[in-house]
């Protein structure tokens, strides 16, 4: 293996950008401020003010907005409430393979379509909707997708929010990198374009910490009270301890100066990805120039097998994440997500490279054959 | 109503019990000492220094720990993992009513055996295993229960283990009062009876903060893969940074220092209330007398009408929970919960006042009807 090893895995921020002296002092100046709050039990929402901030984000009422656990959690328990045993739930496909783990969990079956260039196939949606299916939720990360790095474009999200609206199905609009922008307009969130129909779910965990365990969803107002009663039910309440330090911190001014500090780190790791696979895939694969996010992805031209990609990969020092565990019906074999985000420049260009040989080899192998 | 309300409802423990200062001192440490690892995602178990504080309180390895967002979490969890619809869960009967409500989620059929001096009735547990009923699991509070304040008797604890050996069932016991006992010797756990079949389960909720939301649980070692499974999906990890600080908590012997102080400030309330309960309530109700933990409970030696109690008590400037809540297949229109830990002296002998006049006059009215 070559030295040093690359890891194209997790989509994890980097610890350099952990703002440690920040939450310190936020943390203290939390049990000093709100200490009895935050250190007894309470309702299952939430810690108040933050609750405040999201709902004023979105426009809402503070009573449709929940915080918890992160908001995997979140995803989990409205999967929970909204599915029974043989629902129907729609993905993107490829899409984030946790959340396909929890609606299966809950009973769903999984109905995944295709991301191309306009963002997923919302035609073979509208056919499946004509013929009668009859999906509880569409489950979809707009804005730099995990995996793919994918932006939906507006007029496809304006067919999601028309065939919800029509099909009554929801929408649950993932949306932990939309604030990660680093060029670029931003697109209309399904929640702008499809109020009624769409939970937005967000978190802090790409914005300040993951370990804080902070995410949150604004609920149409019909899901407010099955999930927050499922909530107190599963754990009485999250730690207001956490959610403090978090509204502290935005309080303090402290994520307006993280953003732009973010963005110039994430920014070069991003421009790096794609001028290196310009420069070593051309011709090889297939990408997505993503504007933002943590993820660029590619797609090869010839297929291969997963498993020798996987394993001819960590002998040349590069580890990869297996592309079909993103796809639900269809084979990924030839997806590979590339996460930039917690990786230098040198390491960005040179795990690229190292790709674009391994792909070579296995694909001039496989023409051998 | 009277002034000041007497609130007997739930058993939390008092603002004045919450260490903010110690516990300010100890986040500012974990920031600086474990930062990287707080801050970052992590496996589902928890924060590793403290699964080895937990297990080796516990004499098990590490491997067999996990820690969650309180312990009621964690039971949820354990109630998805062991329970099929239809399946059969054993409890306590009065129980804590959260935790029913969890195992009714999962699907489970609750089994309740009332608690008499000696704890559960075993010989009817007995019987119904005879008769060739099959229980996945015993949830069982040993010490202090929460709702009646009883200690399970040795003897008993070990037909409990007995039963769990032969008909191979999970014993769940948990025990988050364990630890503030004001007088008398400790009884040894079923955990210490029975390893090989008990779930050990507790959390510094009543130690050092609810709002820390860390509870835990030492499990068999068939149990822990997919319990781990099932949190990592369910939310890739808890709050490492929550863990962090009270292990710091702990390792400044700060806990060691809390149990004498709380123990201080619980035991006089505890006498205030056994006092009263003796002044005030002779002829009117049969109660326990713990020697520690959160719960006093009595149990009307006449019917009454549980409503027209509740709103008599509310009248007179007592509220109380419903006794009813905590039964599962029994009336539980007799039995009143005082949880005695977060009132003053004064508080509690006013409440049993109360509490006395009430119920006195109820069953007057009863009579005379």
């Amino acid at each position: 293996m070559s030295e040093p090893v690359i890891r194209f895995t997790r989509g994890v921020p980097p610890p350099e950008t952990f703002p440690k002296e920040r939450l310190a002092e936020c943390a203290c100046a939390v049990l000093e401020k709100y200490g009895d709050v935050v250190l007894q039990y309470g309702p299952s929402a939430g810690f108040t003010a933050l609750r405040q901030w999201i709902a004023a984000e979105s426009g809402v009422e503070e009573s449709r907005t929940i915080i918890g656990q992160g908001s995997l959690h979140l995803q989990d328990m409205l999967a929970r409430v909204l599915l029974e045993p043989g629902d129907v739930a729609y993905v993107e496909e490829p899409t984030y393979d946790r959340t396909v783990t929890l609606l299966r969990r809950s009973g769903a079956r999984v109905v995944g379509f295709p991301l191309g260039a306009e963002g997923p196939d919302v035609e073979e949606m509208e056919r499946r909707l004509k013929d009668g299916e009859r999906p509880k939720l569409f489950y979809v990360i707009p804005d730099f997708q995990n995996p793919s790095g994918m932006v939906i474009p507006l007029e496809t999200r304006r067919c999601i929010a028309e065939l919800a609206r029509e099909y009554d199905f929801w929408i649950i609009e993932d949306s932990p990198y939309r604030r990660l922008r680093y060029a670029g307009e931003d697109v209309p969130a399904l929640f702008d374009l499809c109020p009624e129909r769409t939970v937005r779910m967000s978190s802090f965990s790409k914005l300040i910490s993951p370990g804080l365990r902070v995410g949150y969803a604004v609920l149409p107002a019909p899901l407010t009270k099955p999930l927050l009663k499922y909530a107190e039910d599963s754990y009485i309440n999250p730690s207001y301890f956490n959610q403090a330090i978090v509204y502290e911190y935005i309080q303090r001014g402290y994520l307006d100066e993280a953003l732009p500090f973010l963005k110039s780190l994430y920014a070069p790791r991003l421009q790096a990805a794609l001028n290196a696979l310009d420069r070593e895939m051309d011709g090889l694969a297939d990408w997505v120039r993503p504007q933002g996010g943590f993820f660029v992805s590619v797609v090869l031209r010839t297929a291969v097998d997963a498993d020798s990609l996987l394993d001819a990969a960590a002998k040349a020092g590069l580890i990869l994440s297996d592309g079909r565990g993103f796809y639900v019906e269809r084979d990924g074999s030839r997806f590979i997500r590339l996460p930039f985000c917690a990786l230098t420049v040198e390491e960005i260009e040179l795990g690229i490279q190292r790709l674009a040989q391994v792909v070579r080899e296995l694909t001039t192998e496989t023409a051998r054959r």
